[in-house]
């Protein structure tokens, strides 16, 4: 399809298009004529996984070119590039990371990989999820000094379910490819996230709610509202 | 204390301190001359949270604000701030607000609300983790269109495990009064979302490099690597 179609067909406008062509962030098309170049459906993928990593995954444009990169470099090793684009995500500025010199930051690192080594998930030491567990144990600690790092073992079950279903529903990408794996993997960890997170907001508000509603001196209620048994 | 010991305990300088009581993050101390005033372990305790919902959460500083306000209102309902406070995180920009009005947000509203009707959740339409919900299923549903509702089955309950434990934890805070329980209970939110998201992260590289591995052609190996037998 010509670049005119991609738009409509992706509801991205030319301009923007052009621009995602010339940072690299869009492969270029199949070069038809000397000013014309043809777009196919891994194109129209492409961009939706831009539009999602941005609007779902908050990334910056920049974090998003990171992932698409490694995507595209040929011959670059699958797992590399799952591990990469993964770490893409909830990267942040280089200043923030002086702190992971500390002496605190290295104890909680240790114990951190101890205990990912102990439920067998011994993971790549730049791997960013490894990085910011380490930082909220120690920001969980600043307000319970002696919490043991086997505090996460009910997070490690939990994220051990959740992520098995997961993982076994995109992998059906990966007959089409490991590219196109990759970018299953990586979509299907950036919009499955907030459901999970959003549902135990959800979960934490109903639960504060009860146990509020019980510790508390009844509220008065207004007059006509019915009775609410509910505990 | 003082103003210059609440800065060394907090770690935060002084002129920051002074924007923050300007702006009302911090509540003003106890006036204990015409030019100074006694600040006690509460400060410390907002000064605590409001650098957890910073560094944590991600949230702006007007967003942590809203929270802050709620938190001093005197007189305010606590299960009102705690759900204002709730929603004060994960809150978007206004235009990103427009969607809701579209008819696909309608109706993926109208199932969400039905299934957290159906799992015992039902919750406050304004809720921002219910916006979020709603927002993930219509993304969701552009790569696998007749995805169910009941897909966020094991979602629940996984959250509902992990809110418990988190609720359990916090909920000593009440007996310190209701203001500080809702501190509590958003702390928790914060400190302990990473650990989930960090550790499914960290599953989901684990879990597709196995796939990835047994579904690939074995990759050349350097030579004094040794055996890896694992699958």
């Amino acid at each position: 399809m010509k670049v005119s179609e991609l738009s409509q067909r992706s509801g991205i406008p030319v301009a923007t298009l052009k621009y995602y062509l010339r940072e690299g962030l869009l492969p270029p098309g199949e070069r038809t004529a000397s000013n014309q170049a043809s777009y196919g459906e891994s194109h129209l993928r492409r961009l939706r996984l831009i539009r999602i990593l941005q609007d779902v995954g908050g990334l910056r444009l920049d974090a998003i070119h990171e992932v698409t990169r490694l995507l595209d470099e040929p011959g670059v090793e699958t797992m590399t590039a799952l591990g990469a684009a993964l770490d893409a995500q909830g990267k942040r500025p280089p200043e923030r990371e002086a702190i992971e010199a500390s002496d605190a930051w290295i104890a909680a690192a240790r114990e951190v990989d101890a205990f990912l080594e102990q439920v067998g998930w011994p993971t790549r030491s730049e791997s960013t999820a490894r990085k910011r567990l380490i930082e909220a144990l120690l920001a969980l600690r600043e307000s319970t000094p002696d919490l043991p790092v086997t505090a996460f073992f009910p997070y490690v079950r939990a994220a051990g379910e959740i992520a098995q279903g997961e993982v076994a529903h995109v992998m059906g990408a990966l007959e089409a490819g490991p590219a196109e794996a990759v970018e299953a993997v990586v979509m299907g960890t950036v919009l499955w996230e907030p459901v999970f997170t959003s549902l135990r907001r959800i979960a934490h508000e109903q639960l504060s709610r009860r146990v509020l509603r019980s510790a508390q001196p009844q509220q008065p209620r207004p007059k006509g509202q019915g009775q609410d048994t509910q505990q």
